[in-house]
């Protein structure tokens, strides 16, 4: 940290952080009222009210509702595809394979099964008819970005003889849904109380592992 | 067909007859409305209007939008699933069985996913926050009512040999989200357009069905 060279250049860097305060409480507000009242139901003007801040300052930042939302459903998808992919260094020499999926399948279902993301997984999904991109946007950054980041890792074990595999995709799109298939439509269907605890996710996580191994081990 | 005794019982037919005309004509412009404007901005008038009855003839068939929409998702939830399962035979004495279960996995994803059951998913899934009671009515209807009888089935083939599965309700999970996840979530969130056409759907059972025979087979 610098202290600031002039009292000139002290005012713009506080006005810049007052800026990113405000746009921060924006989109805190947004995604409430948003997963509150549904999309077509939310107004700017109670945006405004909730982030204490005028409707001029929204628009400036959001020009419309679309886009207020499309920034929502990209923060919160890629903050949790951060999380599940961010600690997911390569199986090492040697290192339990069906240990290593598990935990990789237990963080997955940990960090997506969470009320905050299903609520925005279900209204997206409920707005997709009028409102594509929305959908669009969650469907790369969430399931989208997974399945890459998987069909490359079973490549990779695949070619070190670890994993017996024609198809990574087919091989990736099979782990994930083997895993979250069940929980997740139980979730979107059921509401969040249907979302399982940590011990009921583990048992998920090793069903899953343990079938997708017996079909793709060696 | 026997002729009606006497005029006051045909016109006690006739009158049966225009009754339940009128009660599909309301299922059917509700369907339309919902689908088209979503549950919230759907209102009872304009059901009556495209379905040619008056507003009182909606609400002595359907004391509310609510009870209508539950009624609706319940007869488009229960159809399919009359359909994917009412053919379902059990295998026969030498039969194959890796060709038996593609057949119903074909099946059930050519019936499953098409623009009128997702349309009705989405909506379903997009209202969950607010009327449960719906979601509830398409789950128990087709995910659920799917399930258990897949349990049946593969505790059946286990019984005969032919399976090696502990817990036939894992199995049956397994099974449905092998050959229905990737499908039905690229539907969900990519709309109708994303709905695969029926060669690849074909392969999405293959491809299901030899993942769950390698793992689940003998």
């Amino acid at each position: 940290m610098t202290a600031p060279r002039s009292a000139g250049v002290s005012e713009e860097l506080k006005e810049q952080g007052r800026s990113a305060q405000k746009r921060r409480a924006i989109l805190d507000a947004a995604t409430e009222v948003f997963l509150q009242k549904g999309y077509l139901a939310t107004n700017m003007d109670e945006i405004a009210a909730l982030a204490a801040v005028s409707k001029q300052t929204v628009y400036k930042n959001f020009p419309g509702k679309e886009t207020l939302f499309v920034e929502i459903v990209r923060s919160v998808t890629n903050r949790a595809g951060d999380r599940v992919l961010g600690e997911m260094p390569d199986l090492a020499e040697g290192e339990d394979i069906a240990e290593y999926l598990r935990r990789y399948a237990d963080r997955q279902l940990t960090i997506v099964l969470t009320p905050r993301v299903m609520q925005l997984r279900r209204l997206v999904i409920g707005e997709v008819g009028r409102f594509p991109e929305l959908a669009r946007a969650l469907y790369d950054g969430g399931p989208g970005r997974a399945m890459t980041m998987l069909t490359a890792l079973f490549e990779r074990l695949a070619a070190r003889g670890l994993l017996a595999i024609d198809d990574p995709a087919i091989a990736a799109s099979h782990f994930n849904w083997l895993v979250m298939g069940e929980p997740l439509s139980k979730a979107m269907l059921l509401g969040d109380d249907a979302i399982p605890k940590s011990a009921e996710l583990r048992r998920y996580a090793e069903a899953g592992v343990r079938a997708f191994l017996a079909s793709y081990g060696k």
